[in-house]
């Protein structure tokens, strides 16, 4: 896993992820008391940046491997980045599903192009149903963020800020990534550890399922106690992985963690400023940028907003705190 | 007014105005049974495109003119793009605004830097307050639409549609932009007919408000019967400009309309499908784009978002079209 891995990365991605732009308002500078620049990647094919590991994942595989397939197990934006990544590659996809995810994903993905294949958590083991129809039609494994292609997908963001942010002018700054299972961290983290050493790459995790700022501290893999009960479950993960992790360990950190509070203020503030949308889990880092300023060095902050799939309810919540 | 002055705008916006992206979702082009790609503009500065006819008008003044300030009347977009764009120039901007516009538009352009007039309606002369302050201190009026490098920094969009869809293959499709005086909209066909001529450009209104398309018809400046009673409040003019009128009327049509709920319902898929915040009146091209496919022709549509300044309650009301 490398610099090199990336620019490949970004080479296969090339006329095929969208080069998301860097947003500002001078409101959001005000509220962090910094200039605050945002990388909304929910304007990324599929709502979210998964799109791009997807991507660079299928497209790293030989002709003959890639033509017989892929499979994930997602119910959430790791699926529909597979899906439509498959579909524009033309091959098949299998998306193995909890039978009780919200039907409108389910669908979503379907109408990706994906063929979903739905199991029962109670009676049924998601590994061995994903594992014998992968078996049986030499389908491809694409983990969510332990695969180090996905990494490099995930990366090329890194090199867009990098570029994208000393155009403005800004080559020290905190760089606040939103963390589940650190592919996208990690993958950013590599790119501008060449491309601008100057940035302080950070995960940010929703208060209590801070499993890889407590795993920076202490030098080795911690879980989380709990795998529900927050909002911001788009990257609420059990453990940083045995990839993701040895990056993150030599090049991010001190991680900052976020309340479900500051999360909705900071999507109603990114609907108010920047006119984009972003689900609770996508703007935990930008909650950090314009809430945890009391944690935060210099006078500059990058905020990736993740992804932006979130329901009419949720959102209007959001506005809510307006 | 010509292609050259566009090109001119463009080297004064570089480094400014950001360079919006084209969007794309499998699913709107599902609903609209063809290709729809979207250029948001509601993601440029103060969130419409108004941010760059604004620095357009601004760069192009002489120093010693420009550094006396600049004067606009507006309480929506217009006003902010003037503001945040001589905020940047670092002069003073003059705003006159009715005194019973929202409290939360006036305080805006105050943050943005602008010095707010306010007049009451019933008993003062908007125009008389204008022209007495631009002449005691030597401001510069920049009208909205009707002022040739206004135009040209509104054309620049067509500069970037030209080049971005030629980069995915478009060179021939219907290119809908929503229209009030008709800046953006006679802009963006000046650039194209240079640049993308096999784009036709469509200016789009909503019902009972369309001055353009009847103009159109008639081949001369027709008004609207009223000027309120319509969501789509920032796209509502009295009749289109004197010197935007005759570039349309060479170059745009037909025009097209679209109804409120048409409205809600393209502001809801851009929630849903492309994460942006559009305004009723920002979304009218794509509400065209999606539900008008009637009236279009070809198998490809270009929509512009013209901007996403839009209230909570508004977007909410959207939502629930979902």
């Amino acid at each position: 896993m490398n610099f090199d891995m990336i620019l490949a990365a970004a080479a296969r991605l090339d006329g095929h992820a969208r080069h998301t732009p860097l947003l500002s308002s001078p409101f959001l500078d005000q509220i962090a008391g910094r200039r605050v620049l945002i990388k909304p990647e929910c304007l990324q094919h599929t709502g979210s940046f998964k799109f791009r590991g997807a991507w660079s994942a299928i497209s790293a595989l030989a002709p003959e491997v890639r033509d017989c397939g892929v499979i994930a197990f997602s119910s959430g934006n790791h699926a529909q980045g597979v899906a439509l990544a498959a579909k524009a590659h033309g091959i098949p996809s299998v998306i193995v599903m909890p039978a009780d995810a919200p039907a409108l994903k389910i669908e979503n993905t379907r109408a990706l192009g994906a063929e979903v294949v739905l199991y029962d958590r109670a009676t049924q083991d998601r590994d061995e149903i994903g594992e014998s129809l992968a078996v049986e039609r030499g389908l491809t494994l694409i983990k969510p963020f332990d695969n180090p292609f996905v990494i490099a997908g995930q990366g090329t963001i890194g090199l867009e800020i990098a570029a994208d942010a000393a155009d403005l002018g800004v080559t020290q700054a905190e760089l606040l990534v939103c963390c589940g299972g650190g592919g996208l961290t990690s993958g950013i983290a590599l790119a501008c550890a060449t491309r601008a050493p100057g940035l302080r790459v950070r995960p940010v995790e929703p208060e209590g399922f801070d499993d890889v700022a407590r795993s920076l501290i202490s030098g080795k893999i911690e879980t989380n106690a709990a795998l529900s009960g927050n909002i911001c479950d788009a990257i609420i993960t059990p453990h940083p992985g045995e990839i993701t992790f040895p990056i993150m360990k030599s090049r991010c950190g001190p991680g900052l963690t976020v309340s479900e509070d500051q999360a909705l203020q900071a999507m109603a503030q990114a609907f108010l400023r920047l006119k984009i949308v972003a689900e609770p889990g996508g703007a935990v880092a930008l909650a950090a940028a314009l809430y945890r300023g009391d944690a935060l060095e210099g006078d500059t902050v990058i905020a990736v907003v993740s992804g932006g799939n979130v329901d009419p309810a949720m959102f209007t919540r959001a506005l809510a705190t307006l």
